[in-house]
């Protein structure tokens, strides 16, 4: 290491991880019960410390395995958290990041073995040291991201109904949309593919089911469009 | 600290801080002539480390103080960078922050004292490290702020003409606005207040000079208005 370098006080870092999902009805979040001190016993994020070979990123994807047994899925990072008080085992700097699933993807053989459990996103214990304003802030940036991009696809099986999109905007922006309108203009942004095929479990009569045309998406957004979703 | 915490690698932690300036035309960045190795004489953001007793904003203000004179501005975080090799020198974890002030406020003698100098984001040279990817993603979150939050008012004197405040959006947007649109919207939101004043040094007949009313803003941001400006 440089000498100047060599001088710096050095810290611990560790990297937590926001996994939302939703089951349908609502979103939620995963949580663990922290298994050392301080805080053991307490509900938590998935975390861990960052290794000296890896990215940020890596260590997040290693997390989450570690954790959960989850891979290959959407992660993106919020910020960093760094009150010199916020961890009361010493000062460690933490960079949170954000992963979403769909609830069935996790199984309950999972969730026993790694003793994790779902909460929804407005029904949360407290959680240790800045956990809490973590995950509020995860939610703003979801909110932000699915106005003007498809992520919200991430936490919805490959087929779905439209009655079942609606349901997740519905759950991560805390309101209800019109029906009507939200199918007019999910419609319009041309992403969406109906299959020939309908989910019968609702009622008798059926919901089309449609899948999420990523290419098109991408080919869209290059020409410059436009994906905003409001109420 | 706590046993667990002591296992782990320890790294220092840099803030980078990224100045936006804007001089009436173009949006710059303050740059300067890095002082050690590695990177001894190129181009670099202003930097420093984390100490153990601050937190994350702290340092950014204090980093920001020493190297430039500047206080008392408006500073927003972005986010971690975390690649292994993205400092030759050793294994640093960056924290990146943004900073808005207007060229004026920055004044020659600051500049030679500090050795620092201001560079069009357009036309800038290659920094150390990663800086020109922290420019670039602190840019896009400028853009992406001063279309719903009216912080571009932190780039500007505190009376300025319409015409000055479209430059500003010109030169955060990189395109051109039509004047008479740019005045009926930003007028719309009712958070400029004209004052009884010209501003007579680009025409004879003068331009009316404004000042942004906070104030309003924000009780009419607490009733959910939309300040959304799109050229």
């Amino acid at each position: 290491m440089a000498e100047r370098y060599t001088e710096q006080e050095a810290h611990p870092i560790a990297v937590d991880v926001i996994i939302f999902g939703f089951d349908g009805e609502d979103l939620n979040v995963l949580l663990v019960k922290r298994s050392f001190d301080p805080g053991r016993g307490e509900w938590s994020l998935m975390g861990g410390f960052l290794k000296s070979h890896e990215s940020l990123d890596d260590a997040a994807k290693r997390i989450l395995t570690e954790l959960t047994g989850i891979h290959g899925i959407y992660l993106e990072q919020i910020q960093a958290y760094g009150d010199p008080g916020r961890d009361p085992g010493g000062r460690v700097v933490s960079i949170s990041y954000y992963a979403l699933i769909e609830v069935s993807g996790f199984s309950r053989e999972q969730k026993e073995k790694f003793g994790a459990q779902w909460f929804r996103v407005n029904q949360l214990p407290g959680l240790i040291f800045d956990h809490n304003a973590m995950i509020s802030n995860a939610l703003k940036r979801l909110r932000r991201k699915c106005k003007t991009q498809p992520i919200g696809f991430e936490l919805l099986p490959a087929k779905f109904t439209l009655p079942r999109l609606m349901a997740l905007y519905e759950a991560i922006y805390s309101h209800e949309f019109d029906k009507r309108n939200f199918r007019k203009k999910i419609l319009s942004f041309g992403v969406l593919r109906k299959l020939d095929e309908k989910d019968t479990s609702g009622s008798r009569k059926g919901a089309w089911l449609y899948t999420f045309d990523k290419e098109k998406y991408n080919k869209l957004l290059r020409e410059g469009a436009n994906f905003e979703i409001t109420a």
